[in-house]
This record gives structure tokens, C-alpha cells and sequence, in this order.
């Protein structure tokens, strides 16, 4: 259990301090800064919890708020040194997905939810979150338009049923899907894989950088 | 019940196309592709079942999942030929509308709330799938600056307490005002009307196109 | 109570108002303008009633539903007149928030929420109907790039919380804090205070207009 706490705590900062950068680089005040740091970190677990009609965790736990504040206030000070960090930043926000993925997942099946929409819960929970701060941010969704970031979540919720088709225990099927993410979003970005387009090449030269 | 079921499948369709059309002209990946399709198809029931408080259709229901997943593939592979369907979407697109609307003020009517606010919900149910289609794609939502859309929802949607007041059965009054909103949008394309403006003519010739 | 309904209507028109200019400065059609005014003038309220999971208020209570209606065609009626009630507007959007502020902060004291969650809820219950709408008409919401306006709910959410430790009564509590957001946007405003940027002179400078 400790080991989640951490790894909870770990995605949260790495989330909160991608909401402090997109919404630094739109010149936000304090306060916008703020909003947009607390809504990344929390948007996908909060719309998670109001689809599944669960009561919204961050209400009730005072660890997320802590944190996120913190994080707000260290990252706009320290702003200009956040580059040195890069890495680790990419390492806690890809385990925060991974973690993230499968809460929600777990918290779906609790209700008895089929596979598929658990799939969809638990990506929706690690991704929704820069959803919305991209919407606050007046942008269109970054993961919507590149990146493996939902498919490494969909593929660590695929092979969370599959391994409990296997008859693998709970514990197991929690970590090696968990880990399948952050595997797949790794691979995905050292060897910059993308989702295959659509768009024909011609098209593709038309399109504005 | 059958006849529901085709006209919601239809409906689905429509606006999963029409998330499709719109993702794809922002240049959006596959995944992003799909969850505006999805979001475009489901988004509005969704809203309903939030503010309303009943469990979320779509994810007790794998019928919607499996319509919009096979939907987007096949628009998405056969985008070029869309144009030939234009005229059956906006059909099914209507009839969609039709039925969401309805369905909307029935559930609304269901745990007694009044009148103009059921209507409020019907329309809501069938306009707010697109209006979160385009704030994700980072437009302004398309049903708030032209066509007859909405006001063909709230026109059916008036209809039907008009028609319950005038002691029609619960079936009647269901398919007269699913019918009222098709051809409220109907007429309105065909005869190329528009809600009055309320900006003056010079202001007007300054609108940017 | 009577006063209390009095503000509520003042800072619902105030709102709304505020969500007719905006729509009509994106050359919304009607529809488009009544649902802006009614998102801004209820969109606070209701996320907050879908997080702690409260029954959405407006839909049970027509009043909103029929000030919203009246403030919308009266204001795109008169919208030229607006300018003459600029202050009057002021007045009553400042006392709209200070009183939704305080009302939310009792709703999730109600169900027990820590008092940090209740000014977060209290705050969002005044400023969010604002973010939708710059939401829905395209913009980055303005209360986070400018204005003491958040903050103003947050200082009165936290001396709410003072004051009830000193032991004051809960009506005593009510109006002080209340009154306490109101003149800090007020004394904000009139000496032009800012929240302080966290960006560098130079960078300011670079800043487009």
C-alpha cells in the first residue's frame, strides 16, 4: 500500500507541474496557474468519479490537495530549472497513467461495469485530466492529436482482463498492467512510435506546422 | 421497441460521423478520432444522465460502444466516400435528434421535474453531444451560431406537453412530437431558415466570414 | 431568507448579463446567447451540486429558469443600454459571488468536507459558471489570466472558517464572510490590485496585447 501512496503522489506532481507549464506559457495569474495545475492532476479521476457515480476522491482526501499546492508554489518559483528535471518528470507522469489506468479500472469492475467501458474508465482516468487542462488552455487535446498515451493505457487495460482470464491473482494482474503501460509508453517515445495516420501523404504536406 | 432500437442505432451512426468529419478536418490521430466520435454519440445522454442523477446509458449498454467503434472504422477508411451519404446522414442525424429529445423529456418528466426544464433536458440530450464535440475540437459549438437545431428540439419538446394536455396517450404524444422536431428540421434546411438575428444590418456586413 | 432571494436574483441577472455580451460579442444567434447566459448564470452552481452530489438546484426551482429567460430578452433587447447600467452590473455580479461563495461553503460543510475542500467548493460555485462560458465562446477564461475575482471568494471562504473557530454564530458567519468577498473585489478594483505575476519584467514585455 505504501508503495502505491508514492506512486500516487509521484503521478500527482508529475501532472501538477504539466498544468503549471501549459498554463505558465499562456501567461495565467497565480490563481489560473493554480486551477489548471489542480485540474490536471485530479480531471480524470473526478470525471471517472461522476461517471461511475462514486462519491470524488480528492474531496475527501486532503493528501492531493497538499500536494498540488505545493507543487504549484515550488514549480512557478523554480520554473526555470524544471528542464533539468525532464526526465524524471516524464518517468513519474508515465508511472502516474500507469497507476492511474488501473485504479480505474479496478474501481469499474467494483460496479460491475463490462470489460470494455473498465478499458475506458481506467484510460479515461489517466487521460483526461490534460484533457481538460487543454481545454482551459484554449488548445485541442494534445493527446488527441500525438503521442501513444491512451493506447498505452488501453493496452495495459487489455492485458488486465486478459490476465485475469489467466487466473492470475489480483495483485499480480494489477502490477503487470500497470507496468505494461509504463512499458508502452516508453518504448512508444525512445522509439518514437505514433499512432498510424490517417491523412493520405499528400494531405500531409498541407498541413501547417 | 424495434423501431426505437434502428432509430437509435441510426442516430448513433449520424453523430459518430459527424465527431469523424470534424476530428479528421483538425488533423486528429486514431485515438482521438474515436473518443470524439464517442463523445459526439454519447456526450449528450451523458450530461442528461449526470444532472438528472440516473446511471450513464452507454455504460451499462455495449450496444453504443460496438455501433461508434465500427462506425469510426469504417468512416475513417472510407472518409472520400462520405460525400455520396451526405443527404442519409443528415437524415439519420435528424432522426437521432428526434428521438433524443424525446427520450430526454421522458426521463426527465420520470423523476417529476417540470415541464420547461424537461424540455431543457430533451434538448440538452440531443444537442450537447455536439456542442462537446466542438469545444474538444477547440470550436465554437456550431448549434450556437446557426442553423435550426436546438430550436427544433424545444419546438417537439413543446409540442409534447401540448400534447399530454390534450389527453393523447403516452405513445402518440411520443412519436407526434418525435416527429414535430424531424420536420422542424426538415423544413428549416430545405427552406433555408434561420433563427432572427439580433444584430443590426451594418453590424452585420463587419461579421468577419 | 427574503434577502437572501433578492441577492440570489441580483447576482443571477448580473450573470447572466454578463453571459448575453459575451455570446453577442461572438455573434451568437439566440439560441446560442439564452445558453450561454444560462450556463454562466448557473454552470457554478451545478458542478458543484455534481460533485458533492446534491440534486441539481435549478432544476427543481423555476425561478432561475424564468430571471435567466427575462434577464436574456431583455438584455439583447436593450444591449445598447447596457453601458448606462455598467456599474449596477458590477455591483450585483460582486454580490452574486460573495453570496454563492458562502452558500457553497455551507452545501459541502453540509456533508462534512474539510474546510480547505469547502473554500474550493465555495469559490468554484461563484467563478465557474464564468470559465464555462469563456469556455463555450472559445476564450481562456478571463478569471485566470486577470482580476482579483477568485481570489476574493477564496479570502472569504477562509475568513468564513475564522470566524466560526472564534465562535461566532453561523448567520453572523454567513454575513461577514459574504461581505468580506464582496469588498475585497470591491477595494480591488477600485485601487486596480492584480494578483502579483509570476513571469519576469522582460518577459511582459514580449507579451502580445
Amino acid at each position: 500500500m505504501d508503495y502505491l501512496l508514492i506512486m500516487d503522489i509521484l503521478g500527482t506532481v508529475a501532472f501538477a507541474i504539466s498544468g503549471v507549464l501549459t498554463a505558465m506559457k499562456k501567461r495565467m495569474d497565480a490563481f489560473g496557474i493554480l486551477i489548471i495545475a489542480f485540474v490536471t492532476a485530479v480531471g480524470g479521476g473526478t470525471l471517472r468519479d461522476i461517471l461511475i457515480g462514486f462519491p470524488v476522491t480528492w474531496m475527501r482526501n486532503l493528501t492531493y490537495v497538499h500536494v498540488i499546492l505545493i507543487t504549484t508554489i515550488v514549480a512557478a518559483l523554480f520554473r526555470s530549472k524544471l528542464v533539468y528535471l525532464r526526465r524524471s518528470l516524464f518517468l513519474f507522469d508515465t508511472i502516474g497513467i500507469g497507476l492511474y489506468t488501473v485504479v480505474g479500472i479496478q474501481k469499474a469492475i467494483s460496479i460491475g461495469l463490462p470489460p470494455a467501458i473498465c478499458v475506458a474508465i481506467g484510460t479515461m482516468s489517466a487521460c483526461f485530466g490534460g484533457v481538460i487542462r487543454d481545454i482551459l488552455c484554449n488548445e485541442i487535446p494534445v493527446i488527441f492529436r500525438k503521442e501513444i498515451y491512451a493506447t498505452a493505457c488501453i493496452l495495459g487495460g487489455v492485458s488486465y482482463f486478459v490476465l485475469v482470464k489467466l487466473g492470475l491473482s489480483q495483485n499480480i494482474t494489477f502490477i503487470i498492467s500497470g507496468v505494461v503501460v509504463i512499458l508502452a509508453r516508453l518504448l512508444a517515445v525512445i522509439f518514437k512510435l505514433q499512432l498510424p495516420s490517417v491523412y493520405g501523404k499528400e494531405e500531409e504536406s498541407n498541413e501547417a506546422p
